[in-house]
């Protein structure tokens, strides 16, 4: 399936496509929606580096919840684009994480366009009391 | 609010907005948006005959779940119509509800346009082993 | 309907009712959706001043599109919770506006608490080019 | 990526995998949801069979919209679960199909779980006048 090829071009990210679910009757995709998209990257990003986050509240006694969401649109996405969304991460703090995302529209020219991009803030919390609490260690030097 | 005044010219029903969020790039109500304005008049079906289902769990030792849905698309909604959803129960089995429920374009004239009309039928089930089991029969009579 | 009066103690806003729709496996409503809690509230807000979204491309010759969001979420919102969204302008250029959001848990003390804030902004572009434009000057004095 | 690697145990489908988007307060994947899921498979199915919805309009003058949906739920999804959605042709009138699809839990195992069963109807309509049209004779031909 060409929407999961890794371009040879970009770092980590993951491929996306647009479906009639992600438009609006502006004829482009829903501004609100880009928030989905890079959160399908964060959580492979995620599980690339073994955290699955069903089981972290089981493993770790805790949550990623999300506390600030921050982005800006560039260009409109299409029904049936490909798209390339990316995370990374960009601070890292004792009780939660900054991640820079973007999302490109992907070509097979490797000459992507900048669509949006995002800063989304992520608090761990403990699994009980759903209280902000420091992020287990492990997780921290693999994010980084 | 002008949505939420009951036309005298139908029973029971919710009234509804369409926002850029419930719209698709043909320019209408994405279809699977109906599911959610009926869940919306359902919801508000029950709560209107004492029924709220978050409290249903701690009080009745279950809740109900969708275990199928049939809807037939008859005309499109476009953004800023306002809408009007029905909820109606057509059979009761000891396990299991069959709502019957219609979307209308509202208008001022009461010359409604059928939109779209659903069969849902949902299913209590025990909170804890999550099987299938015997509606309450206090709710059952409630929804009679 | 008891999610639609206008509380005595806030300004202009808009009622809203946390549907299953709203919510996800954290039990609490997706971070993505107070976008569209906040975006009800600001089509509502426009309606309430004379404008509807959709004859603004046929009067108007253009249309506004969300070019930044930036949101903070203090509090969840859950289940059945009735939600109170407010919209004001914040600042206002040629070709765009800041709108400052804020959605509130309601309750009927009117002790109300902050969920979530946001600011949003939004740009006037040409129906046909798509292109930022001046914002008609009949609406930027309307809403001032 | 794993969630896309056809398993060697089921003819033509797509991959998915569920995010917190696809999620409701129950815990698992909200019903509606499993529209959008079949949808992404019609799409790329078609998608395979060389014919991309955004062109349809410009190539073949029209388009086809969905006029009628059912679905039975008999498992839910989790968070972070891999689906496997198939699409294939029920039967074919002149101006609409008819398409059945599955929803599975994919395993490794290739002993997949039935989640959700639908049958989709869509009809072809003008690209003009939106009245139910005739398909062409091409894309019928390559549905078969």
């Amino acid at each position: 399936m060409s929407t999961d090829t890794t371009p040879p071009c970009k770092p980590f990210g993951f491929a996306l496509r647009v479906y009639w679910e992600d438009t609006d009757a502006g004829g482009i995709v829903f501004y609100a929606n880009y928030l989905k998209f890079m959160e399908r990257a964060r959580t492979e990003w995620l599980r690339s580096l073994g955290y699955q986050q069903h089981s972290l509240k089981a493993t770790a006694g805790g949550m990623f919840v999300v506390s600030e969401t921050a982005v800006k649109y560039h260009q409109p996405a299409r029904l049936d684009d490909r798209l390339w969304a990316t995370a990374e991460l960009a601070d890292a703090g004792r009780v939660s994480l900054t991640i820079a995302q973007k999302v490109f529209l992907q070509t097979d020219a490797c000459a992507d366009t900048l669509l949006a991009e995002g800063t989304i803030r992520i608090g761990w919390v403990d699994a009980l009391s759903l209280k902000p609490s420091r992020i287990p260690s492990d997780i921290l030097e693999a994010l980084k």
